[in-house]
């Protein structure tokens, strides 16, 4: 297939090292030439180019917009100026009420994406093959999505090894809401309050973290940009996942206050025992 | 030395292993027969007893205990009644507040101990080498603890290859609520805020959990008898700090809510800053 690319970072990147290994033809864009000259020379794209009509291929069939959230709705504004209407447009934000309906006004072949892969490395340096390997693929298409729009995209996600998922924008913003945004919230509210503490206990306490701080900090620690993201453009969904999870602390903290031993003790059974059914699809499967 | 360790399980197991290794004569108790052919089997210790007046030795220098928090005390009060007044006594426990005042009235050359070493494998079977190595290993002597005392857990400690903190027992107490209990609480309540959404989303939350999510949620899918008993006997501290989290939380709640985002950023901006404070000291240290 002919494919483009916009935005080469980590997400990009790696899709572009897999379409090129499996025999596509891929167009690269980027914003800066560097990462251009990289493209070219890691063999991530064919071809890269810092200009959007370069994309202008009469036998393109689809585009993938990996740009940050904020600059896909922009991107595929854009694109609408410049492509073939039988080209497919698709995007990989991690939100998706907020792009989807819109996109789909924009182009009648867009097709909403989220691979579930890492983003603690950013940048066309961080881009690997079998990123998407054994992860969640979610395609997010509304009732008027052409089936065969979809079907183009499911073809290509099936051999990048990823598990393809299917549901509407709006389950998935609430999915990922609580599995990874209120995650990152909860986490940065831990090392803001960790830091919060008084200086000569703060110092105590730095000496003594250890495991359990560092994994329950690692998503709050991570790029603000990435996290002020979620927070914009999924806000109605965090918003409610946070007040449901306050709802939940509030109830541990009176256990803890009363004394309700059996209650507290509950709780931390339930967690225990349901953490296989949120962990245990993949297990070794992921690094 | 001669070294008693009362409790045979990860910790009690792997000091005993260390202590074999480093030459000492090493005598076990556990309350189980099958452990106590384990503990010679594996030379964990050189003789093992289910029987604490096995301990009553002449010649002993110190006793370990590492029993469950709690049976530390009463363990203690036992010890009293049969070990020799120039015996030091140690434990383990990772509260110290509740157990170091009281056992120090129990037994005057009484050193409060916390090794900061991980728990999440239970049991003789995962006793291990090196489970200390650059790990904190916190003491906390009162004003009237006899140094003597101190010296000589502190001399075993240096060869285990731990960090040495000294602290007061309750200062351990915020420190160790904060770093270790908080993340516990707010783990477990961010897998019982999943566990409670409606089954569909659930369904499709759990088929997109991802490392963010494992990490997360890591500490509060551990043994729920641990985490009671952090609540149990670290209740005032744990109690403040989940209050202090809680402000935390509805300030970025309400920066979400009213879209300050300028606010949100910053405290994300400030978390990310701030976390290698807490990992850097230890990094590539653990596993």
């Amino acid at each position: 297939m002919q494919i483009g690319i916009v935005g080469l970072g980590l997400i990009g990147g790696s899709l572009g090292l897999e379409f090129v290994r499996q025999g596509h033809q891929v167009w690269g864009v980027s914003r800066q030439p560097q990462t251009c000259q990289q493209a070219e020379a890691r063999h991530v794209v064919h071809k890269a180019s810092t200009d959007l009509f370069s994309l202008a291929i009469p036998t393109l069939d689809i585009v993938f917009v990996c740009t940050p959230i904020g600059l896909t709705l922009p991107t595929i504004e854009q694109l609408s100026q410049i492509l073939l209407p039988s080209v497919v447009i698709t995007d990989v934000a991690s939100v998706k009420g907020a792009i989807v309906p819109l996109a789909s006004q924009l182009w009648p072949l867009f097709v909403g994406g989220h691979p579930m892969a890492g983003t603690e490395q950013q940048g066309i340096q961080a881009a690997q093959m079998d990123l998407f390997q054994n992860r969640a693929y979610v395609l997010t298409p509304l009732p008027t999505t052409p089936p065969s729009a979809v079907d183009c995209l499911a073809g290509l996600i099936s051999h990048l090894g990823s598990r393809l998922v299917v549901c509407d924008p709006f389950s998935h913003d609430a999915a990922v809401a609580q599995i990874s945004h209120l995650p990152v919230m909860l986490s940065a509210c831990l090392l803001s309050s960790a830091q919060g503490m008084p200086e000569e206990r703060r110092k105590l306490a730095q000496q003594l973290a250890s495991s359990g701080f560092r994994d329950t900090s690692r998503v709050g620690g991570g790029n603000p940009e990435l996290g002020l993201a979620m927070a914009q453009y999924n806000q109605p969904a965090l918003l409610a996942a946070l007040r449901d999870y306050q709802t939940h602390l509030q109830y541990l903290t009176t256990c803890l206050e009363q004394g309700e031993w059996g209650s507290l003790s509950d709780l931390l059974t339930s967690a225990q025992q349901s953490r296989p059914d949120w962990i245990d699809p993949h297990k070794g499967k992921e690094s």
